[in-house]
């Protein structure tokens, strides 16, 4: 990182395309770059231009003509940092990018470190610290819901929600701590029942927001989906039927196809993230022989199992096969739904038996597709998005998908806990108030209000270049 | 291509970084705009906005919000396309982009082609066609020789170069044009010794422009150069040290790494291109036995040919191998470099005699290296350049470096053979007039004066999306 002051710069953008833009933050931005570019209109004079012009000349180096360019500027504090900055947007030549950065350094400009941008927008104030994490998470984001998630968090809905918290329990304290003013008159200016019952509050809400994180994870990362079912019963068939139908949607925007993960696709904007089962070979009752311990892991990591079976099996071993997956996914919450293959292959009547003994025997979404003609498919994918919309209406208003975030919220859970405790067994107050000292005190971390500096270098570390 | 008047959109950059780009040009651009995008400072309305501003907002649709923007407006016909101009500067979130683009059509823009910004630019004046394929040549620049010569022909320099003779052909064509409305009268105005000469000067113009080409090319392409040598004199260790060297300049910047082909490098501004010579493995009096057509087609590929000896070797053997080489490249022109390696391993005695001798046996320029203490390689790298300049001084003042421009080049020399040879045999006049006329028509292709519709569309698929 460079030093407060200093001017760094870095490509925004990264190689090929048309364009290339290449960001300045710091003060003496606009003078500097004075040095190196002159506008077409000779008229116009940089230094004196106003912020949110955008000004059109050549960029070169003594009599080196480098590029014809854009100039956007910015003055201090109505900018992305808060800093007097400047976007030059040239030619994405590697040769141009390279020159311009060059000159720049000539002249004093360092380069920035990844995030160092947003870390300036930070410090100055201009975003708290869960703001400028949501940056990262939107730049990164490749789903509807990962970015609504983001944008939640960017806009700052999810930090008014830590701090209102954060007051409450701020508010909180400052009665414990009145008490402990007077401690040698043993006065109890709470009510315990009163601030039991606020912590009890206040606790249940960081524990929902501690338990999205599972979620927003999934979200953020894709949805683990386990598809599970004997040979030959379509498995395969049904993991290209969705990924063939989501292809063409994904096309043509640089940078939305996805390298060799093929089992990663969005199916009504959630990312979902398909599982091999080759371990899960054997259907129905001779499941439970097979134990294997990977086999485990995975069910357990899912929030979703397709168990698949066909049209032609009995009821009885279908219901047989769902029941060994719930077991064997435990308490992961993971979401069965029955998805019933080859339905083209069994008679109308066999599809009418099934359709009315499969609710007696277990109580769990049944869609009946056909690989081949492609029928149900439409309904697996309502059925599927639904799953997990219903895990989400557990979920509070706001969900955690930063590990940061989850690991602090965990500690704030952790204190209250101490706090009830200690109101039940009657621990004396100047203990209780540390407990919740240390409660406000994580709070704070995730919104940036007490953050130590090492842990900033680390969370910017993990940016892109440019932002 | 989509038609005239219609509203365009692309992104501008590619995948990755932290921001992305997207431009849209056509006539309605900003009302478009206006329905999805909202300014944070309510007091701005963008359909009353100049050009050349920008203004920071979000962009949605209905309720979805989608991003916090950057958008730059440009108002007809101050913009790159000569057109009512957007660029709306997102987070380069896969999903933003993916999602602003679906909207813009949703609202009845159309996806640009690969170039269809800049050929709205040409087919609106604001450039020539030789600028316009200059542009593409800019952005693909990754040397500074081809850097230099792609803004030269993007400023117009070559345009207007080619623009003089055409101007001094058509002179000449509309005197004998005259001639020939008076050929009845079998008047001569025009001074066949005068016009003879004016021809020839224009010709030999011409000829040293295509001439150029083969420069041109190797400059955009890279300098090719092939390294030969008996085994073991030290090849791949004098490409593995400028190699070496030559890598930490060009780290860090996004792009500018070259996949896998390692023998593609910067030195001193220029790129070159080695040339893997297996097939020339033995050195000396037998490398006449060789005669494989492979290392035939590469040694007249050759700009270069580095021939690496040892210190150790006789001065006799060495211009032996470098005639051999010689005869080999035939009248490709190839510069020959005597690479003396080992130099470390030689007396004084050694190195002196050498650079006594070779002189008196070959003319060629001998450098004495060596790979393990890397003496000798700062002298290498210029004399390696200054081979390849000294080739430039025969060039014209512009080199040409599209393979279109050196066909119809070509085509015009042809034309003023045709044209002098009828001065000679005394052709009628009426036969000389088509010839100048087919002259004038080839120059006029370059620039785009004269161009047929398809042979637009087939320039401008090469660009990339977004420009």
């Amino acid at each position: 990182m460079a030093q407060k002051g200093t001017i760094i710069c870095a490509p925004a953008t990264s190689g090929g395309g048309a364009i290339a833009l290449i960001r300045l933050s710091g003060p003496g931005t606009i003078e500097t770059l004075a040095g190196i570019f002159k506008p077409v209109d000779d008229q116009i004079d940089i230094i004196k231009a106003n912020g949110y012009s955008l000004i059109y000349g050549t960029i070169s180096s003594q009599d080196e003509f480098i590029d014809e360019v854009l100039v956007s500027l910015f003055r201090a504090p109505h900018s992305y940092t808060g800093e007097e900055m400047a976007e030059i947007s040239c030619h994405a030549s590697p040769f141009i990018q390279r020159r311009i950065i060059e000159i720049l350094i000539e002249r004093g400009v360092q380069t920035a470190s990844p995030g160092e941008f947003t870390m300036r927008a930070f410090m100055n104030g201009k975003m708290d610290l869960s703001q400028a994490e949501a940056v990262a998470d939107i730049i990164a984001s490749d789903s509807a819901a990962a970015h609504r998630l983001a944008s939640t968090q960017l806009r700052g809905g999810f930090s008014k929600e830590i701090e209102k918290l954060r007051m409450e329990l701020l508010s909180f304290a400052s009665l414990i701590e009145l008490e402990l003013d007077f401690s040698e008159e043993d006065v109890k200016f709470a009510d315990r029942f009163a601030l039991t019952e606020t912590v009890i509050k206040i606790k249940s809400l960081v524990d929902r927001l501690a338990a999205s994180f599972r979620l927003g994870n999934a979200i953020k990362k894709g949805m683990p989906v386990v598809i599970a079912g004997r040979p030959n019963v379509g498995k395969s068939s049904l993991l290209n039927l969705l990924l063939q139908e989501e292809r063409a949607i994904v096309s043509d925007i640089p940078g939305t196809t996805r390298d060799t993960v093929e089992e990663v696709l969005h199916v009504g904007g959630l990312l979902f993230r398909f599982i091999d089962t080759a371990g899960l070979r054997d259907a129905g009752d001779r499941i439970e022989e097979m134990g294997i311990e990977r086999t485990h892991g995975r069910l357990k990591e899912a929030e979703v199992v397709l168990a698949v079976a066909e049209a032609t099996d009995r009821a009885e071993d279908i219901a047989g096969f769902a029941r060994s997956l719930a077991e064997l996914s435990g308490d992961s919450g993971a979401k069965i739904i029955l998805v019933i293959n080859k339905s083209d292959l069994a008679g109308s009547g066999e599809i009418t038996r099934l359709k009315k003994e499969l609710p007696r025997l277990c109580d769990l979404p049944a869609v009946f597709i056909s690989a081949v003609t492609t029928s149900g498919m439409d309904e697996l994918r309502m059925v599927l998005t639904a799953a997990v919309e219903t895990g989400r209406l557990d979920a509070p208003q706001y969900i955690v998908t930063n590990a940061r975030h989850y690991e602090a919220l965990k500690n704030v859970s952790e204190s209250l806990q101490r706090v009830l405790d200690g109101f039940r067994d009657g621990i004396p107050t100047v203990l209780i108030a540390t407990d919740v000292r240390q409660a406000v005190y994580y709070l704070g971390v995730i919104t940036g209000k007490i953050t130590p500096e090492d842990i900033l270098g680390e969370i910017f570390s993990h940016f892109c270049i440019g932002k």
